[in-house]
């Protein structure tokens, strides 16, 4: 079986009819409509074995997973997911493999309502490079650069299981159950808050997906909108899983502070807005928007610690 | 210097304020205007060191070539090339190779008149993934499905050389000189045909670019269309580099009919109209599309070949 019969026997059926697709797979190129009064919003992402997930992740989780971070991006510009294109990079032909990557990465298009217009697959070490595009009301995207001093800082779902998670990945097993199942799974399939991003659209003031650690993410926010923020750890929303697997309150605020993957937004919302804001989402609000620039947190002892270097940077 | 800062020094200079970008490089996406009278345009390909070009390829080449290889894509729809994400995943940080990588890609964004708006760098093998976006009038691309029986084949510029240099490769050396170089240039440096696409929107019947060999490609064409069709090796066109330097016509003809990278246009013009698109642009009519299925070559000694299995499989 070559290149031509894997892309139709596993990726056909992510490619449907979908809403503004006047051309999909098949020729040199898509086509796609986009409708006068919206604004489309492309993002870029790829990962790579072995740095963006362990080498022995099932193919159907890196599958999900390199949709999910995508969407993701989406999410956070508020954006409704629409087209996908995908280039999969394979060490061999391994019918398998590529099955369960497809089985993983169309259960996650087909949730969002998003379809593949586009592929490129290829021999060479496992990189997965997907694009995603979608669609906003014109001039309404969420962008990092609108937060005001006064702000709330919200998060939505809990942060801190993704880290655990993969601090956890090795002794965990390969088959992990109760808790250790639910971090693992929220590491593996995170699911990316594109109804959240939609419902907020015109209540934040600026938002970001929480990929690289909640105060790395919110830092980029803070730059771009040239303001800071003050967070108060005790108000970190926790999942039961972490509060029961890392009975170190230390350790669980490194992995909710620091840690990355967790694939939640993290909004400004102004405080006229607050109200309203969380009638429409479920959000946890965990500090505020100063006009004194830095990210500075309050720990659970009282402490204040400050952060200058927000970046997480793939080769440092 | 780490990811952010190897961005903002090398790539800064790829993202001008392009028509139609709102907001480009440095939000979670980006965010794009596509006028109401055109239809978006969309490729991605990707590019893996050892596979797509020697791994001993200059910086710049490979950066120009990983663009031109995805404009051809548009070039073959008859799109405007507009907008570029890249995803590049490299084995370090090496300083002087991003700056070589985004000279040669920059030379060929600056000419094409393409912007970047979003990207991803991280570590892993070497691995470059491109997706452009382009403009086309509503429901004016070119495809490959609408060629019909009568209508001439015919291609722009010349075949062969790219599969020629790269059949030098080793024995030319690192700085070849003369016709060495022209070859050389044609395999490192393709010339997206993105003028002669657009001028063609109107007079061709399909199209597509040469990327996997003329057989190949024009394989595609009539299976797409349902058509078949008849070439005739005489009228293939050759550069003076490729008659020079390859002076055994049957090798010159396998590299003209089978061998891939030329990144020519071969597109497919109904009759009344070959004199018109001929005078807009500079084109070879090879031959002629034909309602019996597959494609036939008369050779230059007469001998027909057919061609039953056209494509070219990464997997093979």
């Amino acid at each position: 079986m070559g290149e031509f019969e894997l892309i139709r026997r596993h990726f056909a059926g992510l490619a449907p009819d979908g809403v503004g697709i006047v051309l999909g797979i098949g020729d040199d190129a898509a086509i796609l409509d986009v409708p006068p009064d919206r604004q489309l919003v492309v993002t870029t992402d790829a990962l790579v074995a072995g740095r963006h997930f362990p080498e022995r992740t099932a193919a159907a989780d890196v599958g999900w997973k390199s949709l999910a971070v995508n969407l993701s991006d989406l999410a956070a510009m508020g954006a409704e997911a629409r087209w996908l294109t995908l280039a999969l990079s394979l060490p061999h032909l391994d019918d398998a493999w590529v099955a369960g990557f497809s089985q993983g990465f169309g259960d996650l298009a087909r949730s969002a309502g998003v379809a593949l217009v586009g592929g490129d697959i290829t021999r060479g070490p496992l990189t997965i490079s997907v694009t995603a595009m979608g669609l906003v009301p014109r001039a309404c995207a969420l962008r990092r650069s609108g937060a005001r001093a006064g702000d709330w800082v919200v998060v939505t779902g809990s942060l801190g299981d993704a880290a655990a998670a993969l601090d956890r990945f090795e002794q965990a097993g390969s088959e992990p159950t109760g808790f250790e199942a639910e971090l693992r799974r929220r590491l593996e399939r995170p699911v990316p808050r594109l109804d959240e991003g939609r419902a907020l659209l015109e209540l934040a003031s600026a938002a970001i997906d929480v990929s690289d650690g909640l105060v790395a993410d919110l830092g980029h926010v803070c730059t771009a909108s040239e303001v800071g923020a003050d967070l108060e750890a005790a108000r970190f929303p926790a999942s039961a899983a972490l509060m029961a697997l890392i009975p170190d309150a230390q350790t669980r605020l490194r992995f909710q502070a620091t840690g990355g993957d967790d694939y939640e937004l993290c909004l400004c919302i102004p405080p006229d807005r607050l109200d309203q804001a969380i009638r429409v989402c479920e959000l946890t609000p965990i500090g505020r928007i100063s006009a004194t620039p830095g990210v500075r947190l309050r720990a659970l002892d009282g402490t204040l610690h400050a952060f200058e270097k927000y970046g997480f940077d793939h080769f440092a």
